[in-house]
């Protein structure tokens, strides 16, 4: 194993230019930066965005770490390796105008002392209130980075990515969807290409999303679609915790809590059996929570 | 097994006196009431408090429920046996005023075709500002339900808490603890004692807690006491979702989300790294959320 400090670089970098783009188009709010080292080896770069104009919450966080697997690690990766090297970049960002759909990103790159290294990651859009349109310029977005590599890839890695953000309690996909992926370069296929495809997963993230925050934050909204974002953001919560193999991970393998938690939102509600009215955007909106309803045409 | 309709019968009346004595102290609202049925066999009358003067959300719910064992069923309860039958009562109240505490009260029975059957359950307290004397206090009242039966009770059944009701990512305990047990009578004892302790603990509930509502309901406060309150709550979130056995298995094994969810908040919040100003109420609340710390005397 060796700690690849030319992928942690380009991964740093892009956190740099997402943090710059979000800041100019949000106007209202700049980073807090929390740099931390880990006891094991390594450390990470935490910026959180609060109450911006757009954004009320949201992190875009870095970190590069090392050192011995423990058996949680080596249980969840499928390997007996001695030590491992860990970096990459992830993303919540949750804005304040129900209009405004919430974004996540996340890539990274694991590498294993047997040798073996490989890429993952994805971006999922989970609008508030679903806007079809949006939907699908969305999903021709990230069918136009992945086309640049393989054009095998928008269509395997939508499926994945409907496939992992799903909430089976709820019986609804947490999102539009997007596309997500792992094991990049583990078993097959050559490194260098995948190392060039996720760093322009990364690359396209900025230009996407402050494309969505233009489009929406100037629409107007009353409190009862305040209340819907709420119950909306309780459903995050619900899947980030009960679900989400990274946030579980983390948080079971004594990760850094706050890091892992600023995927949560500023505020979330729940109501007992709340069912919108019929024909209601609301009700809409949970018509179109369905896996395979949105892809790129 | 036998579908034991004699504990169930004594749950459900619980249940009755449990939201009679609610409704009453509580004094702005009613339960509304949900029954519902399980496609395998039984089903549940779930209660749903909302908006009252003291609960601001809360649900007091009653299931008697059987048929064949899952796979899941049999991993979680170490069983090869095909049948099995489970009633039980399970209550979380969240308050509007920070100043009263969220409680939570659970009694089971749990019976298996292989003729193996026990009983489960325990309180504990939630206070979103620890008033150490009501933590005594309310260890005391639990203590006086544990020794009636058996003086061994309370100190075993309040470590079980301290260990279950803990929150490994955060290093701090859920509250300030109570009583938790689970397979009495399972491996050892008479069964017919210790169904006489579950209902004790079941009708010591309402006093306890009206108690404790009317102790502490005219209290004012602030804007940054109720900030704080979400917060705690948030927290309660991160337990049930995170960690909580009973919700955890609840919603991978396909049960019934909206009654399992009823122990979440109207409203949560989450700041990143959130840090009370040393020696405030909020940072002492946080110096007793340890194990071992409230005791009865």
């Amino acid at each position: 194993m060796s700690v690849n400090t030319e992928i942690s670089e380009s991964f740093r970098l892009i956190q740099d230019e997402i943090c710059s783009a979000l800041e100019q188009c949000d106007g209202g709010a700049v980073f807090v930066e929390d740099l931390w080292e880990r006891p094991g080896g390594g450390g990470g770069r935490t910026r959180i965005f609060r109450n911006g104009s757009v954004i009320e919450k949201g992190g875009v966080n870095f970190s590069a770490v090392y050192g011995e697997c423990s058996e949680a690690l080596k249980q969840q990766m499928h390997t007996q390796a001695a030590t491992f090297f860990a970096t990459g970049v992830s993303i919540v960002l949750h804005p304040n105008n129900p209009h405004v759909p919430i974004i996540h990103m996340n890539i990274r790159h694991f590498a294993l002392s047997d040798g073996t290294s490989w890429y993952g990651g994805g971006i999922d859009l989970t609008p508030h209130y679903v806007d079809v349109n949006q939907a699908i310029w969305f999903h021709n977005q990230l069918k136009q980075v992945c086309d640049q590599h393989n054009t095998s890839y928008y269509p395997r890695f939508r499926d994945w990515a409907d496939d992992y953000f799903y909430i089976p309690h709820r019986e609804e996909t947490r999102g539009v969807g997007g596309i997500f992926f792992d094991d990049l370069g583990r078993h097959e296929g050559n490194a260098a290409d995948y190392e060039k495809f996720v760093l322009d997963v990364g690359r396209a993230f900025a230009p996407i999303y402050t494309h969505l925050m233009n489009e929406n934050r100037h629409k107007s909204f009353s409190d009862d679609q305040k209340q819907w974002q709420l119950l909306r953001r309780g459903r995050y919560v619900e899947f980030n915790l009960v679900h989400d193999r990274g946030t579980r991970f983390g948080l079971l393998s004594n990760g850094r809590t706050e890091s892992i938690l600023m995927s949560l939102p500023a505020t979330a509600a729940w109501e007992y059996d709340n069912a919108p009215n019929a024909g209601s955007a609301e009700d809409e909106t949970l018509r179109l929570l369905r896996k395979g309803v949105h892809r790129a045409q």
